[in-house]
């Protein structure tokens, strides 16, 4: 068996990937803290529970199954909590993942997969962003994702590292068979969180900013689906397997929606009102942050086949409606 | 007494900063670890033990002395060792910082001096460098310090540390009155290597790269004499004081000296010969590091007295001939 070891493998991105990574054969090994991950959403492979802190259990993980390459999706990832609570985020994405790159090179496993965010680019007016754009992140979650990428690109001078680091935006949707979904204690992504409303599970949307400088005054955003990502993912660990070496990708679809246009979308598809109000800007959000690359596809063949907006909100809302987790 | 604590005050620039918290009349506290600095190098005021990643240690420091800020020195701050060993620069500058920086928050002490870098900026064709210029750092020296950087943003958003960030050129020269100076072991820094050279201390002195598109084919920098320095830092102090508010200054003088030009000028401060071969250039060096600031001048009415390139070279030398440590 082709052992990949997955780091955040119970969490929302995580489960997906490893959905996708026994699809194209290989075998998940998810590792997981359970701090924001489920076990209920290792499904796909076996289940090692355990921190990035520590260093000896990752030593004796990577000596059980030998991986071939470390997809790595451990994080905390929410801003409010990033601003409020900055060393949570520096120990916890910066240091784990330091602990982790150092351990993986021990083991000699070179073959590294990281998820990264569109926020360590910052606030960039009227521009759609690249590989190649600045990154200044405007909060400590993007500073510390973005710190982690610098990490790799060390070691990959250092110890021939060899990485590929997606950059995220907005990740949305579910997996349409309903096997895994998103969960997030507390939710705090877009669209789930406006089902969440819609069904009347919480009272109100809140939209942070009604005064960007944007068509209707709310923050605009590239939305992707998990299915899509997940499937950049697998084709980055073939890029890797290929020896073609360390890159970065973007994965967006290039189309951005304000959060105005989310919640029509969202009226339209579950044929609900949408219960929401008008609340302040929330610190560390950037006006606009729509993808303006196409490497990913031209370069690893990346089609995304699911990223419209019906369809994210259309699969979102079945496992709304449909799927949960208990532990 | 009012102290300042200071960490790697034991050091070059630390211990220098020492003396003049001292003139200013301040108590500096040195923490250091002594794994590059110097127990005879703390000359004015107490010395404490300790490393950055012992956090009861801090605490115990800052209950101790009760200090109106903190001035942090400590880092490693050699790029090859950067490159080749990164981790040690993410556990060392980074995570110890984010310690630091964390007791200091802890214990209410809310003014913090902090040593950044022009390396944080990496390679800007043709550009002079100020305060807002893309820091895109090239190797994890520079990526490090940048991310201590961030840190003290984040942790000024969330719980109102005040801040000063200075981001040194290259620094020079040694306390005219001998009291201390520079000594690194391994020394990398340009003028001491020369110097040693010169005195036959080394075989002899290797440009890194003379092939770099300057008018010469060396490296270009931008020296400031660390004297100058220090003055900085009693200003930036002064200014945290006065609840000025976070604010970063480049610390260079605006004038570029290429390693060719470094050594004409010791050959004639010193009267020798610079022995000196070429080699190839060096991983992570950028071109040309000059800053386009006047905002130390303009802000903090900074005047560097003593930064003329034969000036630095004199103290430099004097400190060469008469100064040493033995522990």
């Amino acid at each position: 068996m082709t052992h990949v070891l997955v780091t955040g493998g119970a969490g929302y991105i995580g489960s997906h990937a490893c959905k996708a990574l026994k699809a194209a054969g290989y075998t998940p090994v998810t590792f997981d803290n359970l701090v924001t991950g489920w076990q209920d959403a290792v499904k796909f492979g076996p289940f090692e529970q355990g921190a990035l802190s520590d260093r000896a259990r990752l030593d004796e993980v990577f000596a059980t199954y030998k991986p071939v390459a470390v997809m790595h999706f451990a994080a905390l990832s929410q801003v409010g909590e990033a601003m409020s609570q900055p060393g949570l985020y520096w120990r916890n994405n910066v240091e784990g993942s330091l602990t982790l790159v150092e351990a993986a090179v021990a083991a000699g496993c070179l073959n590294f997969v990281f998820s990264s965010t569109c926020a360590t680019y910052g606030e960039h007016d009227n521009v759609v962003l690249d590989e190649d754009t600045s990154q200044i992140p405007l909060n400590a979650y993007g500073a510390s994702k973005r710190a982690v990428e610098n990490i790799l690109r060390d070691f990959g001078a250092a110890y021939g590292l060899n990485h590929v680091i997606f950059r995220y935006f907005n990740v949305a949707g579910a997996d349409p068979e309903g096997e895994v979904g998103e969960h997030h204690r507390p939710e705090t992504h877009l669209i789930p969180v406006m089902l969440e409303a819609i069904d009347g599970k919480r009272p109100a949307l809140t939209i942070h900013g009604s005064d960007y400088d944007t068509p209707d005054g709310t923050c605009i955003r590239d939305y992707v689906h998990v299915m899509d990502l997940v499937d950049a993912h697998v084709l980055g660990l073939k890029w890797l397997e290929e020896g073609k070496g360390s890159r970065v990708f973007n994965l967006g679809t290039g189309t951005g929606f304000s959060v105005r246009e989310v919640i029509d979308a969202s009226r339209a598809v579950t044929n609900r009102e949408v219960p929401h109000s008008e609340g302040p800007r929330r610190a560390g959000d950037a006006t606009k942050l729509v993808s303006g690359s196409s490497r990913a596809a031209g370069e690893l063949g990346w089609t995304p086949h699911r990223s419209t907006m019906p369809q994210m909100i259309a699969d979102a809302w079945q496992w709304h409606l449909h799927g949960h987790y208990d532990h």
